[in-house]
């Protein structure tokens, strides 16, 4: 039979599993705004923002409180203090998706990103939608198997941030100063919300394991 | 009489103290670094940051610790708890440090930051120590009357952002496009370093007052 703070503790689990589906949906309704042009779904993702950041004081407001009444020990104050953690990473993912749209909106009616670059940050967004996904299966199941699949769309994640700067730095490049920052701006985006996603993965597979992740990546070096 | 748990409290605050020094110096020597075109300088930040990293693992495991095998109630807990958030922001501004100091060591020999940029670089730099320095006093100290001061400086923080955008998107930049990207990453790489010092004033000054400050800043909009 389980007890009154393993119940709190699954409710603690579904909001950060809400979260997470929370801040894959902005990502992903972001990307589209931003090739698009389609200025009603970046508002979209902007106002939904609100809901990410509630969720976060929420449930950084339970955790606390769990720790603080109930004195767990072990697995489960590992679980809550980790919970802190993740919410603090997933609220950072929805920033980052806001910001996303924020350039979308800025630049509308036109589009954003230059034909040449749309096939680069398209990939960038089904790459973070994918790692947000694996995401959710490593917190949801605690399936760790999943950690080295991770790791993987990290690094194609740097691999086509270095694209995008190549093609920005090409001197084929014909969209001006404008355009380079903004697709600065957009590489860093899609590179901080993956570093985030991965941090999630790294410290749900160390309450499983109990063995410390390695540091979380810096990002890339910039241009290199 | 000081019982053993605040003596291990006072060392884990300054530990906190050693970190938020150690991101200053960091900060204030990459922008030397990068100003000067200063390549061992910018090394010896790189070098760094293991350290800021490690005291970051340290005082994480022993916080964590201190709440497993005390079990501390109230402000104690919270102290403990708002820890875990600090030292997540410390690494992230050292982490913010070394992409500037990696910028300097990327464009040496020559100056990463052309001519008409270095003002508003240089005060960057001036505002992130000051910012920093005020952030150590509040936790330090608990001196929470620095609070309003701290956000004045994330806002001129903001405006120097805004002013770095104006000079790149002048007609009259003449630096080309790897020059302006520099330039973004370097305004974001500021701008976010005071965002995580003003993250770490406002949750130590949560831990004085008990009142939950509003929300940290998402950054500035790209460009606006």
């Amino acid at each position: 039979m389980r007890d009154l703070f393993h119940d709190e503790l699954d409710e603690i689990g579904a909001g950060v599993a809400e979260m997470i589906r929370l801040v894959a949906v902005a990502m992903e309704q972001a990307t589209g705004a931003l090739l698009d042009g389609d200025l009603n779904r970046a508002e979209r993702v902007i106002e939904a923002d609100g809901r990410v950041d509630h969720l976060r004081t929420d449930l950084e407001d339970r955790a606390f409180q769990m720790i603080a009444r109930q004195q767990p020990v072990a697995t489960d104050l590992r679980v809550l203090v980790t919970t802190l953690h993740l919410v603090a990473d997933l609220e950072r993912m929805g920033d980052l998706a806001l910001h996303v749209a924020k350039i979308a909106r800025l630049r509308f009616p036109e589009l954003a990103v230059p034909e040449e670059a749309r096939d680069v940050i398209k990939q960038m967004g089904d790459v973070a939608h994918s790692l947000v996904l694996k995401v959710g299966d490593v917190v949801d199941g605690r399936d760790i198997s999943l950690a080295n699949a991770i790791e993987a769309e990290d690094d194609s994640m740097d691999a086509l941030r270095r694209k995008l700067f190549t093609l920005v730095l090409s001197p084929r490049w014909a969209h001006g100063t404008e355009a380079a920052i903004d697709m600065t701006l957009l590489g860093r985006y899609y590179e901080r919300y993956a570093d985030h996603a991965v941090a999630v993965a790294r410290r749900t597979i160390f309450i499983v394991t109990g063995e410390r992740p390695v540091p979380a990546p810096n990002g890339v070096s910039p241009l290199t």
